[in-house]
C-alpha cells in the first residue's frame, strides 16, 4: 500500500515537472481526429483586363522569364463556398496572395486569411504553404486564428477541383484544426 | 481506501496518456489574461517619390485596375513607438509587407516581423493577418517569436489611430501573448 | 496516510484543471534540446537575365528608390543541400519569397516552405522571419509543418555562409524543432 502511494507520488512529480519544463516536446495527435473540421471551396477568378465585375483576383507582379509563370504574384479576395458553384453564397472570404515559383511546373505558394462573418462563425484563420500541383493533395499550415478560431492551429489539405483556362480555378480546402481554444 | 487508490491510479493513467496522445486538443485560454502584454504604435510613412529622408515604406508593386488600390504592395521598415508621436524613440521596428486586396474597400493584408533590440527586450515577433478596415478592431495572429519571445504565440489587435492623406497612417497595436516560454 | 491521499487528490484536480483551462501559459522549453534538429544549406542563384539554366530565383518586383534594394522582391525555388556545394544533391527545396526592406542596410524578410520528399522525410516546414544581416545569427520562426513534420513549430537560425556578387548567396539554416508530433 505504502509503496503504491509512493510510486503515485513520483508519478505526480513527473507530471508536474513535465508540464512546466521540458526539452522539445514530443507528442501525438491523431490526424484523423481534428477538434474542428470544415470543407470549403475556394474560387479564384483572375482579372483578365476586362471582367471587372466578376474578377476576384489580379496579378500585381508579372511572370519573369524563368518559366511557368515563375514570379507572377496574384493578390486575391476570393469567395469560399460550401459547394462547387462560384455563385453560391460565400460563407467566408479568402484574402491574401499566391505566386508561381517553379521553373518546370505551375507550382505556387500561398499566404492568406480566411475571414468568417456568419451566424455560425466570426473570426479568421491564417494560413500558409506550398501548392505542389503535381501532388493530388497538398497540405498548408493553419498558423493561427482569431475570434471563434482564437489561437487555433491545424492543416488545410487542398485539392484542385477544376482549372478552366488561365483565368479560373477552384480548390477544395479541407480545413482540419487540431488545437481549439473555443 | 483501496478503492480510492485504484481510482487515483486510473486518473494517473488517463493523465499520462492524455499528455502524450490525443485527438485534436480542446482547451481554454482566458483572452483577458495574456502572459505578456504590450501596446505600441505603428507609423507608416509611404514614399511619395520625394521625401527620401522621412519615408519608411515604399510601394514595390502598383495597384491594378480592380479598385481601391487592389494589388498595391508596400514593403515597410516602420518605427514602433510607445506613444502617438512619429518622432518618439522607436522601441521596435516593424519590417514586412502589406497589400490592399478588396475591390470595395481599402482592406489590406499584413505579414511582418516586430524587431526588439532594447534593454527590455531582444528578439522578434512574427505576425500575419487581414486588416478589415470596416471593423474598428482587427485581429492579427502572432505565429511565432524568437529571442526573448522564443516560440511565443498570441494575438495583435489593431486599431487605426489616424490616417492622414495617402502617405501616413498610424495603427495602435495591442500585442497579447498567450504562450510564453521565457 | 489519509492525509497523503487527500493531498494527492488535490494535486490531481489541479493537474486536470490546469490541462484544460488556464490564463496565458508560461512554460519553459530548453533551447538547446530540440526534439528534431537538421542543418542544411540554402543556395540562392538570382536570375541575371541570361543564366536561365542555373538560376533558382528571380526578382519579380524591382527595388524602389528608397535605398539598398528596398522593395526588391524575389521569388525562389532554391535547393537545400547537406554541405556547402550548390551542385550537391538537394535534400529539400525552399520555395517562397524574400524582399529587401531597409534603407540603410541589405536587410531582408523571408517567408517560405521547405519541401522534403526523400526516403528520410516527406512533408513541409513553413517558415517566416526577418533577416537582420548586421547580426551574425538571425532567427526565423517555423510556424507550422505537414507530413512528417505535422503541426511542428520551432526556430531556424540562419547564418550567411557566403555572398558572391549580386547573384549568389548561401545561408546555413540550423533548423530546431521544439514541438514534434511524429
Amino acid at each position: 500500500m505504502k509503496v503504491l502511494v509512493k510510486k503515485l507520488s513520483y508519478l505526480f512529480l513527473f507530471l508536474l515537472v513535465s508540464q512546466f519544463t521540458s526539452p522539445g516536446r514530443s507528442r501525438h495527435i491523431e490526424e484523423s481526429k481534428p477538434c474542428k473540421h470544415l470543407v470549403l471551396y475556394y474560387h479564384d477568378k483572375l482579372f483578365n483586363g476586362t471582367d471587372l465585375s466578376n474578377a476576384t483576383s489580379a496579378a500585381t507582379a508579372n511572370a519573369t522569364r524563368l518559366g511557368f509563370n515563375f514570379g507572377m504574384l496574384v493578390v486575391f479576395d476570393d469567395p469560399m463556398t460550401k459547394d462547387h458553384h462560384f455563385l453560391s453564397p460565400a460563407v467566408a472570404r479568402a484574402q491574401g496572395l499566391y505566386f508561381y515559383d517553379m521553373k518546370t511546373n505551375y507550382n505556387a505558394w500561398f499566404a492568406y486569411t480566411l475571414l468568417f462573418n456568419s451566424t455560425k462563425y466570426k473570426g479568421t484563420l491564417n494560413i500558409m504553404g506550398a501548392d505542389i500541383m503535381s501532388a493530388e493533395n497538398r497540405d498548408f499550415s493553419v498558423v493561427g486564428g482569431t475570434g471563434d478560431f482564437f489561437m487555433t492551429r491545424g492543416i488545410v489539405t487542398i485539392r484542385t477541383d477544376t482549372a478552366q483556362g488561365d483565368y479560373y480555378f477552384r480548390l477544395q480546402m479541407d480545413i482540419k484544426l487540431y488545437e481549439c481554444y473555443k
